[in-house]
């Protein structure tokens, strides 16, 4: 077990400084200074004993601990006193479609602190640092429910990216059946499907949190940051729609794979039913005269052999015209 | 990147100016006259800095500006205190279902002025122009609120042609289809599928902002034009309605097709059954008699070869019978 | 283009006049008269002059206009401060299903008259007329409101006889499938649900304005009557779950006919396989000893014909033994 | 048309009464009495003038004595300001499925009376008869509301009943197509899932109506027997889940009857494919040696018959080998 | 019929003490105990006489003693003045998902009592005990509210395992499926999903009575103990969703059998074809030259059979050109 990382940044509108602290009683004296804000980012969740001493720190429910902890919660928001704990997923992968994985990350912020446990050292927060050291900048200004807004918008910016990954393969997959070419997997298809699912079990109830976050009237949500969280909202269900379609388009390619095997099949039969039914009665007129009764006067009368190859040739002729009115080819 | 035209109209009720102006600094005099309202048309949304000063100008919220700038967005309303910001999509299309496209336009509006910012210079918003110059027509008399009505209807309107188009494509499959035709092509029939999943994603969230729109109670939509936004209410349900038969229809066409090709499997396969299964087991007895055998009493009887063919005939005649009763023909 | 018929009854509970009117100038002394309300039944909506005139005299809503003789409307409500607006969808056909055709009707009424406007002259309110003529009705004494919703129950009442006509429909065929009969028409069946769906496109928004007509609260409608409102609101609903009992029988039809159509090929499948694999080893044997080498002993041995008989009928039995164990008949 | 036999009970907690009436007349003396309570069933609902009696003594909507004549409502409560009107469906079998057949009873209570009116007189009370004659029982204490509760009871109990048998069925058919039985009848299993929907769209309204029922605030509903409304609403819910599960197992039975169609067809098409595939290469080898050309090196060798053999089965045993190398048997 | 087993706990901050009772009149003095809270287990409902002796000493509702003892009752909560009722289903199994089974648990809270009723002797609440021993734990301190929310914590814990077992079960399925094992057993799978829906039906009431606890006001639920029961709420709700995707997963899993079941067919069509067309006109050929004619030139022709081998390879190299362009193999 790695030991965790304990980041913490103290900032106000005039300053940003950076705190190497070791333990978590190295806080307290933050939690005492209003004048400033500050954000604590912890990089693993192993360590149960120091988040069970940050949460006594800061009085938080027995139950949030669990849900830090355990890694196979359902995103939620959960609304106290003095500060709200909110609970994402993170979806990252690297290229390829198949290697999706979901990263639990726990925020909780106050009235002047945010709080970030990550289920996974590699963190997709550098874009806030970089934000943050800028002294105009609106993370320093608008409050730890501002602050709150950048971490999960820069999660669900991810899942713009995951979204657009199955886009190119679904499309891909698209192009393949509709040019009809034989290569096409089944399985990887199906699969595609499931993993299209468990993305969508996870961003479902993220949808959910931000509605419940939007509405709340807390007083640690500031009325004029909304319209970021708004902005988040829309966002998590531009993705979901995306799925949705996604999901539509891919349940339609396997109707459509159906329905061009049906039609192939149909091909196949036609071939073998054309020959077969063309030469069969062929095969017997010439087997009847393969016979070797004794007594059979067409053997023996001289243009038995040219009219027979006349009746082969009227006969082919008549069943290619027959299927031919039947539009079998 | 071609240069945005800036558009600009002031217009009173016995009133009406197009101002040709270049920089946006030229738009300070009408923000601050307060007899006069005025409507600003921007041709283009790729200079970003452009949309900037307009927004510092108006103080517009900066994710309205991330708003009119991604084109990637999903049809929304946003409210400010004074001023309600509405995006929606444009479609339209050269008189072929498969050219359909989409283009954005974002419209705010606020006590005296109509901001509207269109992805694509080729507009629809000629009929307004005209209508503008009616010095007793409602636009220069009822308000930014209606005047932004006017507007998304005229989108809305092309929307209803979309509809009749693919009415008109679905209507055309609908008869290849039940006439039998063979030339149906189901890769076209899964693309317009595709399409309509398409233009339904954009054409919904248009039908939620403007159900949002009809519930707010914001000082700037009047309630007396409240009848106004209800009626594009209807007309976007309309449409829906409209896409959601087609999509049931072309749903049905595609099993449909599905049961034609299981019958005319079922007859290929009825053809192939009927001959192989009369001429088979004749095809063997003339094998029989084929046969080398030195001792095979029927080859010296004399009449051996008629009553042969009456077998023959006798087996044809019992297996078309017992096909006929089975109705295969 | 025919000329509009006016039809004007003035009406007090002692008393009922028919008047003969042709210009709506002659409306305005009815209007003015607050002891009598007046019905006045329009029976075609092409002469848009007629209607505007109409609309100026009880100054009625522009857009109400528009939804007047614009015939491609959904059913709607739409409520003002001195008339309630109604349109609905009259269905009405000749005995076959498939010559259903739908009329608009508009009705308009305030505090003491009731407007009918109709698509077509071919209307169904002759029941009206006669209960009109009962001095001791209802249709007199209870006012507008309870007037308008005969109008709109006897509308209804037609939707009851056209969902019969598709019950007595969707039976026949379910009767057709049931018994396996050849002469299930599949376009026809196909073409049935498309009538369905365009039935309940018309008759779902119906259900919705008489939903808003029963909360609306407006003075116009009386507390009253009620009843009478939630009486055809329950009867739309009746119809709806009628037509969806109806969708889902016919869709579980083309599901059974397509189980049918899989059992019927399973069965020609199975005379194909059993013939041919009962016969193609025999006539391969046959075969065999229809060949001319010099030496093969068994074409000199006695017995080898009847002996070769015996070979032939065994495997007969024994295929047909394996066909019966495995059930193929 | 049977005379309609009416049964009066008046009941108090110290008092009940069988009294026997012909007439409605002698209903008024009991409506006068505040002391006690009656309860009058009617056994059909076919003698109309004498329910426009009991109506008029009453003072009964006319749209109500509409619903108790006219046997093809939906179930409903409608409340009017001294009475409730609850219209529900009964279903009896007699131990057949396919025998199910709905009555209709409609039921109305006042401050002290209850009304019953049913459309067969093979009714369902008799056990609410026994618990009246119990001078301690509930059912003579707790007012017209509980009387009604236990009425509508005794109908949703024969609901349950119904679902066993159902139930039992769908079991029976279920055990059918798993042990792959040959004489599943698909079509009794298609009229089965028509009298599922049948029943639902029978029971989906009642539960709607007591859910209303629940939630109405009528003086004539008690609070404290609100405990009494829930747990009928809650039976109508269990069985509504009931009929959804059984639903759901009869789509999916005939998608599995389908799949195992598809198998079977698969493994006769294997049984041709391989017995074709082998003897058809060897007929035509053996054919070869049938020709009757001169010169023919082969026919003169001596050793070409065994050698042939050598061939056939070679040829056999490789195509064998091939069929098992693909798992076709 | 065992008898039950009476297991009583009286427990405060600073006391614990278990009593060995055996007939329900001993539980009064701990009744009137207010400063001790007590905890009865009944291990069975069988005796009907014992639950209606504790339900008189209680006042509980007759209705609620109906459902304690009927074990078929839909999962649900209750609430009265001094007391809530909450009835759930216990799912165990012993490690082999197709031995699910169900258990009813009835619980019902006061002021300072909790009881507990269970089917089965067999409980999953040892936990608790052992968490009651603790004099620090919440246990004790939080109140009967809390206690029942350990005990259904503890029942919805069990639902996770058998989630999880089902998952394992899928998981196996999907493997086998994916990989084209020809061992699946759909009748199997078919179970499975019948059971599937089997425990949705169980827990899906469950969710929806947690729902209700929560948002319910009753005096006897703290405030501050909702966190708590919001905990099992959303652990139902992940349960469901996660069930929800298993029964997708299933879904899609037979659609997938169905698809290879097409494409195995196929691919035999196929086989079957390929060799019918090439042996098929051979032998038609060769049985040409079996027939014997007198007169048949080509028969005395010497370089006939070499010239008929080489055609015969022409044939068999043009087929399997034509085929390899269709891309059959």
């Amino acid at each position: 077990m790695p030991k965790p990382v304990l980041e913490l940044y103290s900032f106000g509108e005039q300053h940003l400084e950076k705190h190497p602290i070791q333990h978590c009683e190295e806080l307290k004296p933050f939690l005492e200074r209003k004048d400033l804000k500050f954000w604590l980012n912890i990089s693993s969740i192993q360590d149960r004993n120091l988040i069970l001493e940050i949460a006594s720190l800061l009085s938080i429910h027995p139950l949030v601990v669990e849900d830090i902890t355990n890694t196979s919660q359902r995103p939620k928001i959960e609304e106290f006193d003095d500060h709200i704990f909110i609970l994402v997923k993170m979806l990252f992968s690297k290229n390829k479609f198949s290697e999706i994985q979901t990263a639990q990350v726990s925020i909780l912020f106050g009235p002047n602190y945010i709080l970030s446990f990550q289920e996974t050292a590699q963190d997709i927060f550098d874009n806030i640092r970089i934000r943050l050291e800028n002294p105009k900048g609106k993370m320093r200004k608008l409050g730890p429910d501002y602050f709150t807004y950048t971490l999960v918008d820069a999660i669900i910016d991810e899942y713009f990216d995951i979204l657009e990954m199955i886009s190119d393969t679904v499309e891909k997959y698209d192009d393949q059946i509709l040019q009809n070419k034989p290569n096409v997997n089944l399985n990887t298809l199906h699969q595609q499907r499931k993993m299209l699912r468990k993305i969508r079990s996870n961003i479902w109830p993220t949808r959910e949190l931000i509605s419940v976050w939007k509405k709340s009237e807390h007083p640690l949500t500031k009325r004029k940051n909304l319209t970021y969280i708004n902005d988040i909202y829309e966002h998590t269900i531009e993705i979901l729609e995306g799925l949705e379609l996604q999901r539509e388009t891919m349940s339609n390619l396997a109707e459509l794979y159906m329905t061009q095997l049906s039609i192939k099949q149909n091909e196949v039969m036609k071939t073998l039913t054309i020959i077969a039914t063309i030469f069969i009665p062929l095969t017997f007129i010439a087997g009847i005269y393969g016979m070797n009764f004794q007594v059979m006067p067409e053997l023996e009368w001289k243009y038995s052999y040219p009219v027979l190859w006349v009746i082969f040739i009227l006969i082919s002729v008549f069943m290619i015209r027959y299927f031919k009115q039947k539009k079998w080819f």
